[in-house]
């Protein structure tokens, strides 16, 4: 089991901000400033091409640890953020670009790299896991959450399907090409959310690994809009969703 | 045009109820306590077989009162409450109860009986609205919302298709047979609440319903369960998404 090893503190915006690393993966855990009292802890995966400290992880653990007192820990997925780069990564953002130019469906091409960078990233989330778990502040029985979009949900859904620890979870946005089948394994309680009119994912493909969920509490949140028009109230939603089931 | 005769005043948990009458319709007008400065007003129509003050309308008035200083008001629907049933109205009815005993599919019936009561109750809606408009505390020019479900939905998304003063709607559990030509007409925010294993609606009725909505801000809630299981939870939702769009 690898440790957690804290590389840097700070403080801002009521929030405590500690870099670490567990085994050589770069994150961070983003903790209420007052006290060290238990409270519950949101896992949160980035969106593709980007990265832990992503304005995205950065606003929605504000609205986590300010508004709820909860913890909130992202790690950098495997080619993305303070993490190097393989061949076959580039050469799979490289055929995504081209297709993008090209006009070419991305689905085919997102589907198969992130689930590849899945399966490099299961056990990453399970070390961060077992180590988060060994503060004081989070311990090993408190109430665990997962929170990602798009890549994020490609990662964290399996990683979900897997671990007994998580007791919550909001996804939202991928196909189900290869996800229907770890949906099937997830009975907690999901919150999808999907874009009605997604130039990407098409509207039956997103009904359809929502429909997969084995969770007899689980609800959809369909917007009007494309692709990345998914609106902001969306994540003030998803930290209602936690505070309800974590808490 | 008939003016709004308020029959009886009371107060209790921080609202001021007034019953009134409008052209002999009988509906409740819930108010803040404190004050007359003008706030937004939203109209709601009850659920088939309940009344104004059904609990389920009570309560969103508190959340939609004392959460955001709001007014609401509610009208019995033709046949409920205190108004008289027609023999139209005991007919289909019974019809109802015995499809129900029956185990047939009652869809057919509410659409043609709620489309019925959907004609009557229009120009009741508008006549009540125009009245409302007269009290100083809600003033002809202020934000407007209708929120109804199932029956509600039958007879308020007609109404709301046609009256330019509403600029925000929740809607909910309805069969498209009737209301999707409306909904084609709205361009409002819309909220729009659905139960994925609905045992009376299809699913795809349902999904039809919301896609028809030509309203470019729009959110389709979908829950697990069945159609009585709609999670509590949605009318806080609903309360917040007319916080958003009438302050």
């Amino acid at each position: 089991m690898y440790s957690l090893k804290i590389t840097s503190q700070s403080s801002a915006d009521g929030m405590v901000e500690r870099d670490f690393t567990v085994g050589g993966v770069p994150g961070v855990l983003w903790s209420p400033g007052s006290g060290a009292d238990r409270a519950p802890l949101v896992l949160m995966g980035h969106g593709g091409g980007n990265h832990k400290k992503h304005p995205a992880m950065a606003g929605r653990a504000q609205r986590l640890v300010a508004g709820c007192g909860f913890h909130v820990a992202v790690i950098d997925a495997p080619g993305h953020g303070d993490r190097p780069r393989s061949a076959h990564d580039e050469a799979e953002i490289a055929e995504l670009f081209r297709a993008r130019a090209a006009g070419e469906p991305e689905g085919p091409i997102v589907v198969r790299y992130n689930a590849y960078l899945a399966e490099l990233a299961l056990p990453e989330w399970q070390a961060a896991l077992d180590a988060l778990q060994e503060l004081p502040e989070i311990g090993a029985d408190g109430p665990v959450g997962y929170f990602g979009l798009n890549m994020g949900t490609a990662i964290g859904l399996p990683f979900v399907a897997v671990e007994p620890r998580i007791t919550a979870a909001v996804f939202g946005q991928h196909w189900p090409d290869v996800l229907a089948e770890k949906a099937e394994q997830i009975t907690i309680p999901v919150e999808y959310d999907m874009q009605w009119d997604d130039e990407h994912i098409p509207r039956e493909a997103g009904l359809a690994l929502f429909d997969a969920f084995a969770s007899t509490e689980k609800t959809l949140h369909a917007n009007a809009g494309r692709h990345k028009e998914l609106p902001r109230f969306e994540a003030d939603s998803a930290v209602r969703f936690f505070a309800r089931h974590l808490r």
